[in-house]
């Protein structure tokens, strides 16, 4: 289930609510797109800024509309009690996966952190990635910490932070988490500018924020990996770099916004605020790079 | 208004829900203590992990028992939507002032900050204190912007981060936010451990923890600071160095919980799940140091 692509879409919405219509036309387009998952209310999915009655409506507007593809839906929230009663619902909601995420206001400490997962895990029967993702939560796992988690009930995978462009360092990384966890539990690389560099290194997989958008470039790198083109695949992943540039520069959330308003696939605003979404010059860069890349 | 001693009170709560009785109990405890005013659902109040109805809850309950101590709320949410129903809120309800922090989960630029203020500064009528908290929301403030948000309507005080211990970065810091911003704006320290430092550096006020639960050894650093004996100052914080200590190690919020649970003010377990209180030879610390310095 936590292998090969998984695709993060953006849950369109505005100050006047979700924008399901929105939202359903990019779940459909994954569905026969040959993601192997697709990953709803994950960061991009704006999964920390929507009530829970409202992320129970996205999860089901989104099984109802991913045809035959699995599910994982982001259960991430401050307390834990949130995080059960949605990972309960969309258990219920007959989700493929669960996406968990430390999220923090006060620093977590690593023990509350473990107890997080293991009453988590202790509460369901689905599979759960563990989502580690220090930018926005701002907890850092240690790998012993990986570890103790990864081997509790129900954890599949780890959803691993960007990894060094330096290939000898990213593969480092990945060997490290590797020795660190269960082997029947999958590491998958986040921050699609080094995704190939993970994916090169033996990673499972690659949790995509891209591949929510445009998922046949971020499948060419996939299957140039698995035909052990490592060439080809660096040469595909380095054609995108003037979108990794935007994403470093806007935060990835802002650019796939943007991008899907580009493509009329949803309103100009369509983040939620505070969050803006990119003006002027900064969206007419986003239409040169997107236009230039042939995905306009 | 935003002068002086503010106190921030814990909010005792379990997973069964907030402990009003014990609330209400700190909230009395500040009464006739002297501070200057309070400061309730601040970062130690858990504001960050309440909903929107309990936080509303909170805020009448602490008016009803404030007698005549001016009554601050925090109204920081991840999303703007839900930062103005608090602050309208709030105003209906009858706070002496408002404490707003950029609660973030992706990153946030600067102008979507301001704007964020711009919003609120426009839809109330009620003096706005800027809650500058890097080590929970993660968003730095620059001083040109704290000069921009400054000058808008309704700001009236600055929540500032831990000084540093040496007193003339200290001084220089003040110094330093004091020239970027609208004279009439003043600037109070948070970060107990320095505050005596912010104080003789002329900061308008102190934002504490500490007085939440224990007004009196805040009041005499104020006072002395108020009386010209520095040096008096400097020690009465030294003496509690112990404390800061356990601030550092655990975090200021799982001491205060500790020491109110020791004080047989609320329950053990008052903090919200993942967050959790400090157990068996932790507790056994902040006892001695707290029994050290006479606060129990």
């Amino acid at each position: 289930m936590f292998k090969g692509l998984s695709a993060f879409p953006l849950t369109p919405l505005s100050e006047a609510g979700i924008d399901f219509r929105a939202f359903t036309g990019l779940v459909e387009r994954l569905v026969d797109s040959g993601v192997d998952s697709m990953g709803v209310l994950g960061s991009t999915g704006s999964y920390a800024y929507l009530q829970t009655h409202e992320r129970k409506r996205v999860l089901r507007e989104a099984l109802a509309h991913a045809g035959g593809v699995p599910v994982i839906a982001g259960i991430g929230a401050l307390r834990t009690r949130d995080v059960l009663e949605l990972a309960l619902d969309a258990e219920d909601a007959g989700v493929a996966g669960l996406l968990l995420a430390p999220v923090s206001y006060q620093p977590l400490k690593d023990h509350e952190v473990q107890a997080l997962f293991e009453t988590v895990c202790a509460a369901v029967r689905t599979p759960i990635c563990v989502y580690d993702n220090p930018g926005t939560t701002h907890f850092r796992f240690t790998d012993a910490l990986h570890g103790r988690i990864a081997a509790l009930p129900n954890i599949a995978s780890i959803k691993i932070p960007r990894l060094a462009d330096d290939p000898v360092e990213a593969a480092t990384r990945v060997a490290a988490l590797r020795a660190s966890v269960p082997s029947h539990v999958t590491l998958g690389v986040s921050g699609d500018a080094s995704a190939v560099r993970g994916l090169l290194a033996g990673s499972d997989g690659w949790y995509s924020v891209t591949a929510g958008l445009f998922p046949e470039v971020a499948l060419q790198i996939v299957r140039a990996v698995g035909n052990g083109d490592e060439e080809g695949a660096i040469a595909l992943s380095v054609r995108l770099a003037p979108l990794w540039s935007l994403y470093d520069r806007f935060g990835g959330i802002r650019v796939m916004a943007c991008a899907t308003a580009l493509l009329r696939l949803c309103g100009e605003d369509c983040l939620p605020l505070p969050l803006q979404g990119l003006r002027d010059g900064e969206r007419e860069e986003v239409e040169a790079v997107l236009g230039g890349l042939g995905l306009l």
